[in-house]
């Protein structure tokens, strides 16, 4: 089916790109001895989480048990969740999938760590632990003075193994905390094996920060018009586009679309909430749910109502998580219609 | 099931709040003589759409024909949709509709009308279409100036029928537009019968724009923060919360919420991303997609990890929209799950 019977508002995402992508992050991550951990929350498809393994992932990572129980069941096995699992219920649920799987889990209290080690135990497994630490984003993550005190509680505890460090983003900055903890750790006779850092800026310095062994990134499968804007990928690295319509041109300078926040999400870079790839000097300065209102002023040529537009969205992630389908296009032609199978799962 | 035993997050609807909402409103646009065709954008819900048909509503507004699809298919047959269908396939839908239901759709453009008329015509139907008005808040709407030429294209089309005129919001500053509207059709032999009218702020000066015969609102079912902060509603009036985990407590200052943009969507009101019940003075300052950034800084009590909260959402449309279901609470229990059959419907 040509990508010109597709209606809109519709997700579209470039399979050249999208390769291309895939194939440049995994060299970057050999080149550097880095083992390669995809984030699935940029797609949340299995699919294309198989295309990042085939091409030398080690395993992926995701947020929530219910996104690792999806990738699961679609017989993907090397799971991480860089993430607190609080509370008796999720965490039986983690260890159901720790039996079949291997599931790697993050800490940073020892209430997250006690309940991790409850529901372990009552499946008599182990379950791979890495404490994450907190960064310079001021997010979760354990203080550089509790890091000991927390991978002995880990270590100690037969049904828990530690794992590692986590970090989020792994900024450059990091490296003396970082430095530090694997420090304070060798001397408490711990050793660690993973040091596993994230995030699509911070993936261009992993060099700086030598202890990596491991690099988690979502975005760069697609990337947006947000990573665009930071310098951190060239327009044409951007494989998703949001096709859509003029549905009104109430005046000269105004174009109204039919995508809204429902469609494009409300995140904004530069108070604009995407880049018409028809029109680079529009500017969609407001959107309502359905409505994107688009200025036309600075634009020469402008568009009718019924004329359709390629808009690269500002934040990847939370668009896929908007849509139920994904099409991936190549030379015009709908390949792959892809069912957004992890999209809303947040238990 | 209690809802304790709900895992988080999850969207719940107060049902004493919610009953409340739907018979206030009904018996405010009884007093005022107002149809009253709730906006369903805000549950998504057919079940929903039901109890407010029985309060008295007169039919639904749905803003996609793929929302339409599946609210008639739920038996709801009295469907406007106050959007500009532009394109043969989604045209023919809308045709294909109005075999079987009552449908009204809006317009603001020749082209829109042309295209409506074409459908109409290959089903041998006629479709009802209403003159979408330019508003203050300058999105879509036809001009003042050619709502007469439009409005006589639409009353010579043997497959369209005039139905009125629309306007969003149908705020009292738009009073005089209005009644020149009214003056000039008349003036030209065409009688306005239905004047639609909505926005949840709007609805509150109906009696300022006695022109009105028909209010649409959506979010005056569930209500949010933002109708809050704007004075619109009490917070008692707030029928959905999403429960919410404290998943990490890095400092003393610091809560993370298992609840991000994924989960309470990216939209602010004074900053803020929602309203914390059990810690008012708590402030959700920041959102990734499964992290909500809770400062604490000005509360006596503060929450330790594992802890509950529910959060009243900046946005209830939005929020409605991430999730695949609600959960419909009374008396601690959860008397109904639905499933959001509208939920992601962009065409």
């Amino acid at each position: 089916m040509h990508v010109d019977e597709l209606e809109t508002p519709s997700v579209l995402i470039d399979l050249d790109r999208m390769e291309h992508n895939i194939a440049r992050m995994q060299v970057f991550c050999n080149e550097r001895g880095l083992a390669f951990r995809p984030h699935i929350k940029t797609h949340k498809i299995p699919a294309i989480a198989r295309l990042q393994l085939e091409a030398g992932a080690v395993g992926i990572a995701c947020q929530k048990v219910s996104e690792a129980e999806v990738f699961s069941s679609a017989g993907i096995n090397d799971i991480q969740i860089p993430y607190n699992i609080v509370g008796a219920r999720k965490t039986a649920r983690l260890a159901d999938l720790a039996l079949y799987n291997r599931v790697t889990v993050s800490a940073d209290h020892p209430t997250v760590v006690a309940g991790l080690a409850d529901a372990a135990r009552a499946n008599d497994i182990s379950i791979r632990v890495l404490i994450e630490l907190a960064t310079d984003i001021q997010r979760a993550g354990a203080a550089l003075d509790d890091v000991v005190a927390l991978a002995k509680k880990i270590d100690a505890d037969p049904n828990l193994h530690f794992a590692g460090l986590l970090l989020y983003p792994s900024n450059p900055v990091m490296r003396p905390v970082l430095q530090e903890a694997i420090e304070r750790l060798s001397r408490a006779g711990i050793g660690v094996d993973v040091v596993s850092g994230g995030g699509t800026g911070a993936a261009r310095h992993a060099h700086e920060l030598p202890e990596l062994t491991e690099l988690r990134v979502g975005t760069y499968v697609f990337n947006d018009w947000a990573t665009v804007c930071k310098g951190w990928t060239a327009l044409d690295d951007c494989a998703m586009a949001v096709m859509a319509t003029v549905v009104s041109r109430p005046t000269t300078d105004r174009a109204i679309l039919d995508s809204g926040s429902k469609t494009l999400a409300s995140e904004t870079v530069d108070g604009l909430y995407g880049f018409i790839l028809e029109y680079p000097d529009a500017r969609i300065y407001k959107l309502n749910e359905e409505h994107g209102y688009v200025d036309l002023s600075a634009c020469d040529d402008r568009p009718v109502i019924g004329d359709r537009v390629h808009v690269i969205p500002v934040h990847t992630c939370v668009v896929t998580n908007l849509h139920d389908r994904l099409y991936g296009v190549r030379n015009g032609e709908i390949e792959v219609s892809w069912a957004v199978a992890a999209r809303g799962k947040v238990w």
